[in-house]
């Protein structure tokens, strides 16, 4: 089981968002936590405040995207609260299952592990500035993918705005991943993969090297600056799958690995030491130092 | 499963309710919903949004509250969140079961069916009007039960203010009657006794009628006057349980019933019609109209 809170103005903005794109993320960020630990949804819960002027409108749009994700993914709403609020609050509780074996933990990973990362990174992070710097109340009409797309502008524009509202999470993989018993360890990148890794450095007791030319840059993005660097270790909300996975998997899991799947990138590895990330490269190599969203900063 | 919502200047004043006692007040309201269905408690999640000034001492007193209530229930706190927000938000799941059988709905009242009560109405109000009487900022310090005695400077007055602080749950009663299959509807009390009522009679498409004079009344509260009724009839958060029993079984209740449980009130009986409450006096009787509390009005 797993909750998650998203407060207007902390974690959205009721001008750059609309309720239904609202209603269908809210579903699918807590969704990503279960398939962080490989299991299969079965159900959820929604507790939502809303100011009394959102009752109506508001509230249907939002609930229309919240059950077409429920359909999508195939769960039922079996409960929750709906409340006044000055801002909005939207609490989501989902329950999961692993059909056999046990789920996937941070604390797993070994020395000698792969790293492995499925999805993208900074990608969400760009969507979001782009909102941000265009600061356009007109997005908060648009409910369809044509208007969207319209309003970015092109192609690279639309899939980060795309991925900042309606991120591409990984369940079939993550549970592909549990039941064939070929990660060691696994994450879900909300905070940023700095951050996240660090949080299996922490639970895992153990030390990572990543080679920054291995991870994958943003749609737009060329080359490795200071800021495509910072886009892609600090970015959050791609929801992106990191995991580790032994020497002895490593081959089976490249050969096993539906091809339909998204593509599986090493892009690094597990050594012994302290809980401390190093970041390699062709200039050299360097610890990372956190700077992952402080939800109190 | 279960999930509620405590919103600050909806559902509480931080100059109110001190965060030891909100924090096991936020465990006992969600509980009781576990109750109202004969469930026993299995394990809790909380999410928790805070203004980033109350992170330290506050969180620390709130938490501290809650576990212990969790302790006493024997209970895990298995996840949740924590989250920047300018009001406090507190955001509880809860998980039960039944050991055997069905769980109570609101849907099982059957024509012929007495209506009881086990617990207090009106108490919790009582408490709540003297607070916002007294507006005491003073109170918000208080953790203690022998200061908050001394607070309220009476022994009603201490009942009202204990009541609104730390609800008497009915857990114990509640798993009683579903194990031996002696309710056939139940439900808490927690918007008022009407209003819940009428709750039953909606989803059990029946009709009620009530004696006035089989209510309890709250300590300190004498007779029947216009206010006393709506008191009883309209005040919330008391946490009373409100369940039917059919006639076949009414006999069998009242005899092995568990002493040591707060006392049975038979207050009323189901009968034939639209989902309707009467309220039966020496006067006569009259149709109940809705006055619990609307989270939008």
């Amino acid at each position: 089981m797993s909750a998650d809170l998203l407060i207007e103005e902390v974690h959205f903005r009721r001008n750059w968002i609309n309720p239904y794109f609202l209603g269908r993320k809210s579903l699918l960020v807590n969704l990503s936590d279960l398939a962080a630990m490989g299991a299969r949804p079965y159900a959820c819960l929604l507790s939502l405040g809303l100011p009394a002027s959102l009752v109506g409108e508001y509230f249907e749009k939002f609930i229309i995207g919240f059950l077409e994700e429920c359909d999508r993914f195939e769960i039922p709403l079996i409960g929750g609260d709906l409340s006044r609020s000055e801002k909005i609050v939207v609490s989501v509780t989902v329950v999961g299952y692993v059909a056999s074996g046990v789920p996937l933990y941070r604390s797993g990973a070994r020395e000698g592990d792969s790293i492995i990362l499925v999805g993208d990174v900074g990608v969400s992070e760009l969507g979001l500035r782009l909102i941000r710097q265009r600061s356009s109340t007109h997005l908060k009409e648009i409910t369809d993918l044509p208007s969207l797309e319209s309003w970015a502008g092109g192609p690279d524009c639309y899939r980060w705005v795309l991925a900042h509202f309606l991120p591409e999470i990984h369940l079939e993989v993550a549970m592909w991943l549990q039941e064939h018993k070929l990660a060691n360890s696994m994450i879900d990148v909300s905070d940023g993969l700095g951050c996240d890794l660090l949080h299996i450095l922490e639970e895992s007791a153990c030390s990572a090297e990543i080679g920054l030319e291995d991870i994958p840059l943003p749609p737009g993005v060329d080359q490795i600056t200071t800021a495509s660097r910072e886009l892609i270790l600090d970015g959050g909300e791609d929801y992106a799958l990191l995991f580790t996975c032994s020497q002895a998997h490593l081959e089976r899991l490249k050969q096993s690995y539906p091809p339909s799947y998204p593509p599986l990138r090493v892009i690094g590895r597990i050594v012994r030491g302290e809980a401390e990330l190093r970041l390699v490269s062709d200039s050299g190599s360097e610890v990372y130092h956190r700077k992952g969203f402080d939800h109190f900063s």
